[in-house]
């Protein structure tokens, strides 16, 4: 039932926990894709990657050196060198005869050694062995490394670097992979600033946050020109998830909730968290959309906690908040109310988090000052000096660059 | 003094400490440029983000609500409900009157407070305040979050999705940040495959490597035509770092370290460190040049531990690993050789980290499987069961996506 809070105020809210299964409800696998392997770093296969043939294929030298028959080398040494006749490697090998091979080459038919350079002095057409070699030294066996049919990859973690290394050492050059949620920003609310110039933190922060998360951008629109219009740049059909941000507060001009209302279904609009409390949840058809707040703490907040989630979910991702964790203390009192999940922006001083401004009152540029953030859950009133929190730690590697 | 190493062997190696110093004397920071904000996510600024202007730039509503004089709502109740006249927000506040005002807008000069919502009753021309408003309830006063040249973000850590907010939403779009680096990869020795196919897992796994630690790619291509061809290559002016990968061996065909001391210098061939001991290092003028071995393994081990410090320095980032550390104990024998710095593959279990294959044997499949790796530096024997050890663990999240 969709309550109109304008110039009202909210009434009941959400809680975080319901907010959080509606999302995981609603966010289902998308579809797959079949994609060139060396763009595939980063991305979820669709299914494990099974490996097509032994690794080697067939007997490989695994160092440089003279390709021979072991038994050929018993009883050689410094005072007793066995001369080897040089013969091209690529045919098969010839009684005391030896190929020079580098390493990864096949060995010729016939040889189960290799002997390394400093065992054998070389001559022209020939060389001597100093040194008897032992049979597989220098030798990886066929399907030594993989047999074929052993899984290689799984599904559960996103290709690396070297993932896609090794799929292309197959001779693989495309993959299935989960494809990527295409997601829809209309920055709806931009407020004005003194010179009415609208300046829009949103929309900049919130693009590399949703390519963190495995989306990619559908559109990115700015401003909204009333309720009927906004309905119709929600409800196009092209998108998997549609994010609007601004206008969801109580506000005579907030009216993001109604537009969802009149495209589509609103199924929560107010959550017991702080920031983010005006964020709403519902559905177009098929595809959910998600109403952020448009002061830029709230929207980065709401983001992270809802709207992140559910791409993380839609792109095969885990779903978990995506910073390191730290176990630290209080460093001083956190205060937050009964009944409202707070996140506090902190800085950490060695093994202490220290709230960054007094309570409630953390504002946009807390977190550019903050180590990372706390979450006091709605059963508490915050925590005295000392206790054990749990930090989301914010750092360089966590969020990948914008490709936009 | 460059000594030719093919169908003979190393003589000394350097360690890796040693390589390590030659890396940092010749990274130096590149120029720095100047790009749209939106773009810098994960970037580095130049210089220090100083605030330009007070935020907020004027007295503004923290809240939705109604823009009062708070001293005009004393005495006011259910039982005593104080009439206020509504006008225009953009106009000085008359006496006794009250402006809607949402989160964010600029407060009516003369306004001191704004009332919520729920504290008054709002009929066509004028409200009913029907509890008292304390003097700054609901208002951020200038400069209350930030004061004009505070410093907000430093240049020691990558932009943040927030930071990119956090600069737009002063009306700034553009800024100066640390140039990637442009690496020139030059693919010089694929292995043949038994199909006489040359299959490469090298490239495609350093692209997105390099971009991870901050490079770009200058150009890419593949297979050599002899010494003198590659040698032109390696030279030809362009490119911050050149990467060739393969042909650093021992066999007769490996000529990268010949082209190499033809176009410039090698200043070291040949690494105590395994995987990866034929990596080579140089210089053409002043572009530095690695010579990364050609074994999918040797090439990823040594991309991380030399080549990418080299690239992490130079878009100014730490040089570090970058990967998380875990402190674990080695939950069987470690093997390894005094002189030899080697990096062991790890699964773990537990608290415990097990090595991925018997000692030296590791190969490039038990990448895809490990968890993460340990260091056994080049001073120990390895590590008895129980010992503690430093795992630097693989994931998802450590290796940015693939742009090409």
């Amino acid at each position: 039932m969709f309550c109109d809070v304008r110039e009202r105020g909210f009434g009941d809210r959400a809680s975080m926990d319901e907010v959080l299964a509606w999302i995981d409800r609603y966010s289902r696998i998308s579809e797959t894709e079949c994609i060139a392997v060396e763009q595939a770093t980063g991305r979820f296969l669709a299914e494990s990657f099974i490996a097509p043939s032994d690794v080697p294929r067939v007997d490989t030298a695994a160092r440089d050196g003279y390709a021979v028959r072991s038994c050929e080398t018993v009883g050689a040494g410094s005072y007793n060198p066995l001369p080897f006749s040089l013969q091209n490697p690529r045919n098969a090998l010839r009684p005391f005869s030896a190929a020079l091979v580098a390493a990864g080459m096949p060995l010729p038919l016939g040889a189960d050694t290799v002997v390394p350079f400093d065992s054998a002095n070389a001559e022209e057409k020939f060389i001597n062995v100093i040194l008897p070699v032992a049979q597989g030294e220098g030798v990886n066996r066929t399907g030594q490394n993989v047999q074929q049919e052993d899984v290689l990859i799984s599904t559960s973690r996103p290709l690396r670097a070297s993932d896609v290394g090794l799929i292309s050492s197959f001779g693989v050059t495309e993959v299935w992979v989960v494809r990527r949620p295409r997601v829809r920003i209309i920055v709806a609310g931009s407020k004005c600033s003194v010179e009415r110039k609208a300046i829009d933190a949103n929309g900049p922060m919130l693009v590399p946050k949703i390519l963190r998360d495995g989306g990619m951008i559908e559109a990115f629109t700015y401003g909204m020109d009333g309720v009927a219009e906004l309905a119709g740049r929600i409800s196009r059909p092209g998108a998997d998830v549609v994010i609007v941000c601004g206008r969801t507060g109580t506000g005579p001009d907030d009216d993001a909730p109604v537009a969802l209302a009149t495209a589509g279904n609103v199924s929560i609009h107010g959550i017991a968290v702080h920031p983010g409390g005006s964020t709403g949840v519902g559905f177009v058809g098929q595809v959910p959309v998600l109403l952020l707040p448009g002061d830029p703490l709230e929207c980065f907040c709401a983001y992270d906690l809802f709207a992140g989630r559910l791409i993380r979910n839609l792109s095969g991702r885990n779903p978990a908040l995506p910073y390191k964790i730290l176990q630290a203390k209080a460093g001083r009192k956190f205060v937050s109310s009964v009944g409202t999940t707070e996140l506090c922006p902190v800085r950490l001083a060695g093994e202490e988090a220290f709230p960054l401004g007094a309570a409630g009152s953390a504002d946009f540029v807390s977190i550019a000052r903050a180590d990372g953030f706390i979450l006091v859950p709605e059963t508490m009133e915050g925590y005295a000096p000392g206790t054990p929190v749990t930090v989301h730690k914010y750092d360089g590697f966590d969020e990948a660059e914008s490709v936009l």
